[in-house]
């Protein structure tokens, strides 16, 4: 099943997505739901990020090659982490699929993407086993973690490097039903894809990570956890188009203006 | 004025705290609100955060001698912060007034008090200028940044060392009529004062953190931010009761436990 959530004249409401429509319901996945109201179509609506996150969390290095693409470009060596220590992102760098990537105007060019799956729990968790683990996801969607790669090495958090306002873009919408060993991501940049990988070979997966953080952390309805992303980026420039797809999932698909730029 | 949050009969509601009562309101101080019910007695009320953030800041090393007391502890060099880079914390970590730190069965004794201004951002802001910062600041309310540092040292992140489930104590209220450069903060351990410092004397104030954060993240109301500590701190054991009060704004007082341990 997949849930979209959309701009019903000012309110954000959920909806099912059924092909090329829209079914709209009362209440949301993380509770009670009914459906209520006519069928609209997808392309006529304007999708919302799919869920507000409570918290939200970031795995950060997570996949070999990306690690070691970061390590030689800082001049580092390239240290593996040993176990899943988790980080975090802001609500203000959320949006939507279809809305534009902002890059600052005093950001230098290296402003890249990262391609990356998002869990959505779905409901209150503490204590997760590894059998017991997925139970409390509702879904998984697509995250963009755009990094402004000078920032990040001079800063002594990644506060604007990655959650500069417009530097999270999320969605479309959460699906349910996900084989994660099956799954591939792309990344096209104005049509041209510049990689490609299967999403679930991380260091640590999805039921590590929710393990280790549910042994402290209460883990809470419409929480997310992107997983990291592998290899080496290229820059978004402005007038660029940015499209992750993850097959089974959906696309997240962003243009990119530089401010103050004629758009 | 001082604005609290308490549990109407398990409805989340904003009141007016007025000596020894609370002035209940419908609306909250973030928007519109007018008085409403009859008024009680702040002695029998049970207070709840006073606001639930949808960002979570927190400046980190903002103190010298905080800063000189951490390096010393690691054994690494004491190097001051050159400009307001600012970090997060989780939502899942914040408990109330009166709530109780547990400390995880599997935590060493090192488990610290930070005492902190929050500050509690009022209306949406970008682009704040040194003259127009405090505008946004609805008012200040008291923080104790709980901190595990043996996994402050050992994790890649400060997930579990500062948010592990209730290491986020926040209240009891927000005060709105605060005079910065004349606030003392005092940490008492079981009644005996173990620091004080005056509480403005950072590295870097309100409007620097302020003003440096608008510039790339859209602040929102309810956004917090703590503005880290002063000085080195002892442990909290079993038992302990943590006091941290900011003349002006109130006291925050919550129990310790360790979890495992008879109550």
């Amino acid at each position: 099943m997949r849930w979209a959530r959309f701009d019903d004249g000012g309110t954000a409401r959920y909806a099912i997505v059924e092909g090329d429509n829209l079914s709209p319901v009362h209440g949301s996945p993380f509770g009670e739901w009914e459906r209520a109201g006519a069928a609209r179509r997808l392309a006529e609506t304007k999708l919302l990020i799919p869920v507000v996150p409570p918290t939200f969390y970031a795995c950060g290095l997570n996949y070999a090659e990306h690690i070691r693409a970061v390590a030689a470009r800082v001049g580092q060596p390239a240290n593996l982490p040993d176990k899943p220590d988790v980080g975090y992102r802001a609500n203000n760098s959320l949006i939507a699929h279809g809305e534009t990537i902002v890059i600052p105007a005093d950001a230098t060019d290296a402003v890249q993407y990262e391609a990356e799956l998002v869990v959505v729990i779905g409901r209150q968790a503490k204590h997760l086993t590894r059998e017991t683990a997925l139970d409390c996801v509702l879904g998984y969607t697509i995250g963009n973690d755009v990094s402004e790669r000078t920032w990040q090495k001079s800063d002594r958090t990644l506060w604007r490097a990655k959650n500069t306002d417009t530097f999270a873009p999320m969605g479309p919408w959460i699906e349910t039903d996900v084989h994660l060993d099956s799954l591939v991501t792309r990344v096209r940049l104005n049509g041209r894809e510049v990689i490609s990988f299967a999403t679930n070979h991380m260091l640590f997966g999805v039921v590590d990570f929710l393990v280790a953080m549910s042994r402290y952390c209460t883990l809470y309805p419409g929480d997310v956890l992107w997983m990291g992303t592998e290899g080496a980026a290229e820059n978004m420039r402005h007038g660029d188009v940015c499209e992750i797809e993850i097959a089974g999932i959906g696309t997240l698909f962003n243009p990119v203006v530089r401010e103050g730029m004629n758009r």
